[in-house]
């Protein structure tokens, strides 16, 4: 239903505008349902690496940050991050950026979230995963995982 | 030798002045030689993730970044990361982090860098490992990983 | 075209047979061509863990396997692994396992598979990834990487 | 103490013995502690990959194995796998294996423990680290991750 899929856009920009680092990258939420999460981030110039690519540690912070809203999209809620994979395939020139996240496990404690991030002629540079630690959980104790 | 070492941590400070994402995370290099690198990074707003918590996405960026800088000591050279894994073991409070980076295996063709990090009071926040193809080899095709 | 198919089959049968440990994991090759491979293997006794459930040890073994096996049939020849990521998402009843691995990327120095593995009733167990050096490159240095 | 820490040895050992895929690795505690764990493991014929090396898979479940193990030692009781990273550095002829597990860090929901692998020349052959979910969390849900 159209109006359900605007309406979790509408709540992922919204989470996006409060985050500081979610802010600063520049993430726009394209498209977004439970299973999938389809993000455009423009390039800025801060994203430089080598000259003429990006930094790797902005593509990690892409999956990290498309796999938290997947998240979000899915269970309403976010959760601790466990851990975080990434692949590096291709070097990127400067460009905006596509990624997209999808569900691949939501367990009862542990969520698994996989990423791909494509450059503007749709060529795969990075894929990733992201595990959380599901947050109904965490509430119940002190000592957290980030 | 101390003359070698503050040559190396200048080499450094060099390389991250002309990186633009380096440059952003304003990282400040501490001690550095051919087995380990030390960095500081004092907090900026742009960092924060959850209310009051570093963005998983800047620890990523750190381990990265660091990662490479052990590798520049190291090798002198860098070389396009192959993949990136982090460890996320607790959330921090706003503060400097401090990254400490060690050269695991440096092969001919592949390189391995282990990265910690530690907040302000010297708890470990995540801990991440990198692995870099050897640039000297890849001078020699198109077909570049990033 | 079958024959083709058919061929690959047989030359990745053929190898499980001289591989002393992919002998032992007693590996069925179902289908097999240069974009994905499928495997069905039998449970044996010694692939228990915890009571009642799948070594996770096997499941490793399984996708750097079957990862190694779509290289063979994706490329001709195998390549020394850099580094093999799993995810455990669910533990496993005593059963045959089904194992499907499919080519991530294939560039001129490093090659990723992404492999998943499901039991008998078609639930996802675990998921991996396996990076690998391409050999061709290898050929020419003596510093190998495992 | 002495006598403390060959109890730990034995309650190891007796573990390796109930699990069938332990029992099959044949593999020997040397030391074992709440910080560290200390494995032999002698070479055996099906453990072969590639002509005269050791198959990755081996060295992937002596890296689950040898984590799980160092849970045990330090918790009294271990816990589901959630995921396991292992980087190959070096291929190795065929002999014993020497595997070192040490506490990364033991949280109330996630422990993470690092493994290394030696070769009989004491040379690093390849590293890992494995992440579980505490058991005692687990117990009080269904939908376990493996």
């Amino acid at each position: 239903m159209i109006l359900s899929i605007d309406n979790t856009i509408e709540r992922l920009t919204t989470h996006n505008a409060k985050i500081p680092f979610n802010a600063w990258l520049g993430i726009e939420v394209l498209a977004a349902d439970a299973e999938r999460v389809e993000l455009r981030v423009p390039w800025r110039w801060e994203f430089g690496g080598a000259p003429g690519m990006t930094h790797g540690g902005i593509l990690a912070s892409l999956i990290d940050t498309a796999a938290f809203l997947m998240l979000l999209a899915a269970k309403g809620t976010g959760g601790p991050t466990v851990d975080l994979h990434i692949d590096f395939h291709r070097s990127t020139a400067n460009g905006a950026l596509y990624v997209s996240s999808s569900l691949l496990r939501a367990g009862g404690s542990i969520s698994t979230v996989e990423v791909r991030i494509n450059d503007q002629e749709r060529r795969l540079i990075a894929t990733g995963r992201c595990v959380f630690l599901t947050r109904s959980r965490l509430s119940r104790e002190s000592d957290q995982c980030a």
